[in-house]
């Protein structure tokens, strides 16, 4: 529907100078990931129950009930379409509204999956697959996020009755987070701390039912409610992220979670020979969902300021010509154009990182643990560079659009602030780079040893080299070499981590020297992550890739985003003389000409990530440009203006007009 | 009120090496302006009308009728107490919540004081003093933002009937964005294209009535709404920004407004004697503003994060004792103090501007104008590197929050959506920064020419030693001192100007290599400002500071401020030769020192701001620490809370899980 009408952009799309069909391929991962993005997001679209236009207007109950409609309905739809599970998860996908549903698929029910024994598995998940319970995933505490250990909550068992008694101890035990937990989840898996014959055995999971499946009412011992207004209209706001606390709540033993360690009925514990490594492997494939996720916001946001930016004319009217497109200054490039880069960057180091899950599950399987450690350190590491990345990004893309970007019909609002938790949820972003710097350091104090550093630390088994080396580059057509960028980004990493190592050791323990020079650790952490994805960009380049002129685009936007890295951290790449001032200054020369080469081409190559308008959710990043007239008839619908004389006029405006006698000191 | 209770921050203000009410003067400007804002935020704090708490609830039009009832209640209250203008200013601003008011004192009523005659200031003034119009400043259209000479409403004169005819030709022509204009205003300040006898003669103001001063009703050919939800719960939609569009509406001559140019009952065009450079005095005010405006935004900010930080405890729990504060953290102080610091340097150079523009003034009144470029361009930049460096530093604020910096109820996300236009009004900071590389480019070109640089360009006359000088510093002590730093910044920026300047030559024509390399003169045009605002923070520790300790803290966070600064942007020291990669880790090395001397105080130091629990609008922030039994407590009042069982349960959830055949395929 939206591709018809008179296209304001066709220009622009005339102007490409690649196989814009091939990249949407490319982009997708494959034909088929193509075909079932294509097919859901077009049926999406075309639904009006979908319709979410007027999302950032609604009052937080009236969003909640609309979004407890669309949810019913995806789940109508997914049945009486008969949709495969990968289809129907593409389509809650689509539908683009935060709910409990996806907290039910996504963490319950792997819960159950990955932690319950085979007789719970047949008992719950069945249940929770009809959806005849709904539930939710309950960890987080009201006083503590990162630190699983800190958890408050407790499960104490009672031999006498052969239950668990559930319990909140303080007011900082109270769940706080979970989504779905507010007013919909029956049941949830509760993290508490496992307390049998007075002793702790660690934290664990346990199934427990929070409501009656009769009237939805809290069951006895339960108090459960929603955490408040999250930032943002819409936005986050349509999940009941919950509170819950436990006034001794008694379950049966047999909805303790027990694959890994089994309560027996006098209490006794016994750790069954389920690897407990396995949390590893959950934890790398969540995270790399996580990555995904971050390359698709990103690339919405750059979608919308990119076709706005050439809708949006600003100065350099020429004999009263109209004005400059806003997308040819040369500054908009500059903060637009590693933007796009990124998003292409950030979806190719997913790819990778589905290949890596894999790759881990398989070795799990085997009983093999050799790599486990750095595909976990790496997965943290990617999570937090690329979240951090595309919260900043959307924000960016926001001030891009001008006053515009302000107006929630943009949709970059309700993207920023339904985006920027994923910096904070399922590892900190600050806390995840420590944990990388951690290994990295511990890989370093290793290298004399003999023990090779493995995947993406490989690097620092040539530290000798790295140390040492001096980057080639001559001309500024250098930098457009996969070699000396390479090279580059190793030696810095390299000799950032050596040199912490270093300053680390003056101190008088361990852990003194880690907290002391933690900043910066935070910095090596990072270096080492964006080698990681300027190295997997790299290596796509060398696959093949078909149609006419992708692989080009694909090597101007690699080039872009490891220019224009280094140029934003051109301090710790002469810091470290990994390459020289003038080296650094020929990069900037070399950015400068991407932008140009890749000008042309912006409109299709955010075409190429093929989404639809109603996914977009934004006036400014029309697939056909017609920006002005639409924004103009949105207006109308604010509800402010259902009334030309606003609610208040008579109690609050007229009569200060009409009072005569006023102010005397002003 | 709020001072009353148990105080779990005691321990950390006992911990305050410094004079925390001498510090808070100091903050203030004058005992007169502490009194001022302490006893005008107590009053607004005090009275329950003003309450907010429940602010990010509530739908657009219960939000905006609350404010038109606050607005008209404080005005009320100001009579009442005879309050001062500056008095009323200050109430209205401790108010915290926009609206129409705003506008019509600070735009609409010096509009006219600024551009209308004597004759239509006796008419206009009264009127708009005692209320009996409100008004507004209706510049921005749809098409046309920072670009003013792009204004395509007209403004013909029509000698037949001795009128103007306002009119909007096109779409893009709707007046767009004004504050107070959608719902509220009656009469407004338009800008428009003169044309007369056929010829245009520039942009001008007019005053044009609205809406009927009998019903609010609009007036005949005037069309006018709001354009529609911005960005945040609350925010800044308790504004009207509105649109307007003008078919053919006839407005006496008189109403326009003629202190500059005068239309003649025949149309003739006669320029006063009044000097058009008048107008940079007032954007000298305004942005003057702006940049106080950032340091009070970026305190509130960084009291929240402050105070929360040390309330917050996670990891490194020894002998199950208490987990550490997060404050306590190396990555927290290092994401937290410069922004800390950044609010006192802020502070310090809006005072610094505040005197700029008293200085301009008396200058404007002796038609003396030789320092008013320098004066422009050194208030766009500041106004753009503060604005943006807040922007930022809030959402940085509420990162370091951790997950409840996500919930409206720690009043960040508020904060920071109602922030971020500043970025963008009043001069997009982008082309604000390129204004000042124009201007500094301009003074590069003459430096050999005799005309010595005045002001905060003045140590580019001593660009030939800057250009070769080396750092003095030795040793991470050094760092301690004004001069090096100075000279650092000074360094920096000089070379990076040359560099552009030579840069720049290489191009056919001016105008082209300007354009080529905007990128990098954006790049000068920072580094510029930075040294502005570190060198207006050395010259306030030149001034006497009394209170014990007061002056000490003040050099730390003045010394933190720069050499956070300096360690950001590393690579352009680094790269123009300005310090050495040795030089640069001292200084690293003396910020971890900095942040050890400022811990102890950081609670004291933002306490100093003196803001109330109620202008701070944040449980996390609360002055007490008392943070989560009241986040625990705010949860309950979310309107999803009204009921156990949420509205939808049994349209939409009952059903679900009521139904027993599911979906084959999952």
């Amino acid at each position: 529907m939206e591709r018809q009408g008179v296209d304001h952009l066709a220009d622009e799309r005339s102007k490409a100078e690649f196989d814009v069909d091939a990249m949407k391929i490319v982009w997708a991962g494959s034909q088929h990931a193509f075909d079932l993005a294509d097919r859901m997001s077009k049926l999406v679209s075309a639904d009006p129950v979908f319709q979410k236009d007027s999302r950032t207007m609604l009052d937080r109950k009236d969003l909640f009930k609309t979004t407890l409609r669309k949810a019913a309905y995806a789940f109508k739809r997914i049945n009486e379409l008969n949709l495969t599970y990968e289809e129907a998860t593409k389509l809650r996908f689509f539908m683009d509204e935060s709910n409990y549903m996806s907290l039910h698929w996504a963490m319950f029910v792997p819960a159950i999956k990955g932690q319950g024994t085979e007789e719970q598995q047949e008992k719950w998940l069945p249940l929770a697959q009809r959806l005849q319970i709904i539930g939710c995933y309950a960890q987080t505490e009201l006083g503590h996020g990162s630190n699983i250990q800190g958890l408050e909550t407790t499960a104490t068992f009672d031999s006498n009755t052969d239950e668990f008694i559930i319990h909140s101890p303080t007011l900082t035990s109270s769940k706080w987070w979970p989504g779905g937990l507010g007013k919909v989840s029956t049941h949830a898996v509760v993290y508490a701390r496992l307390m049998t014959e007075g002793q702790y055995h660690g934290v664990h999971g346990f199934v427990v039912q929070l409501r009656s499946l009769e009237d939805h009412l809290p069951l006895p011992g339960i108090t459960v409610g929603d955490i408040g207004t999250k930032f943002g209209n819409g936005a986050y706001n349509t999940m009941d992220n919950g509170v819950l606390r436990f006034d001794h709540v008694r379950i049966p033993r047999n909805q303790m979670l027990m694959r890994v360690l089994q309560v027996s009925r006098e209490g006794k514990c016994t750790y069954s020979d389920v690897p407990r490594q396995l949390i590893y492997g959950t934890m790398v494939y969540v995270r790399q969902t996580i990555v995904t996720a971050a390359s698709t916001a990103l690339s919405r946001a750059v979608t919308i300021a990119t076709r706005y930016s050439c809708v949006r004319r600003q100065f350099g009217s020429q004999n009263g010509g109209p004005e400059t497109r806003v997308i040819d200054y040369k500054t908009q490039q500059n903060r637009l154009f590693p933007l796009l880069a990124s998003a292409y960057a950030f979806r190719f180091v997913a790819e990778w990182l589905e290949w890596l899950y894999s790759n881990v599950t398989d070795k799990l399987k085997a009983n093999n643990f050799s790599t486990l450690q750095e595909a976990h350190a790496c997965t943290s590491g990617l999570k937090s560079l690329t979240t951090s990345a595309t919260a900043d990004a959307i924000e960016e893309c926001r001030k891009l659009c001008g006053g515009h970007g302000y107006l929630c019909s943009s949709g970059l609002p309700e993207l920023f602030a339904v985006y920027v938790p994923a910096c904070t949820y399922e590892g900190d972003n600050t806390v995840l780079l420590l944990q990388v710097a951690r290994f990295l350091m511990k890989t370093v104090s290793q290298l004399g040893s003999g023990i090779q550093p493995v995947g993406t630390t490989a690097y620092m088994g040539r530290a000798k080299h790295l140390m040492k080396c001096c980057s080639t580059v001559e001309r500024a057509e250098d930098w457009l070499e996969p070699t000396p960028i390479l090279e580059a980004f190793e030696a810095r990493a390299m000799r950032m981590a050596a040199s912490c190592a270093q300053n680390m050791a003056i101190f008088s323990n361990p852990e003194k020297g880690f907290a002391e020079m933690s900043a910066d650790l935070a910095e090596v952490a990072v270096a080492h992550c964006q080698l990681i994805v300027v190295s997997k960009f790299i290596d796509k380049l060398k696959q093949e890739v078909p149609g006419k002129g992708v692989k080009r685009q694909l090597k101007f936007l690699c080039n872009i985003y490891a220019l224009s890295l280094l140029h934003k951290h051109q301090g710790e790449f002469l810091a470290t003389s990994s390459i020289t001032a003038e080296q650094a200054s020929l990069a900037t020369a070399q950015l400068r000409n991407l932008y140009s080469q890749v000008r042309p081409n912006a409109v299709a190559l955010v075409d190429s990530f093929n989404y639809t308008d109603h996914y977009l959710g934004s006036i400014l990043g029309r697939y056909d440009g017609n920006v002005y007239p639409k924004l103009y008839e949105a207006a109308w619908k604010d509800p402010l203006n259902d009334s030309a004389v606003p609610d208040g006029y008579v109690e609050y405006i007229k009569p200060l007009l009409e009072e005569t006698i006023h102010l005397s000191r002003l």
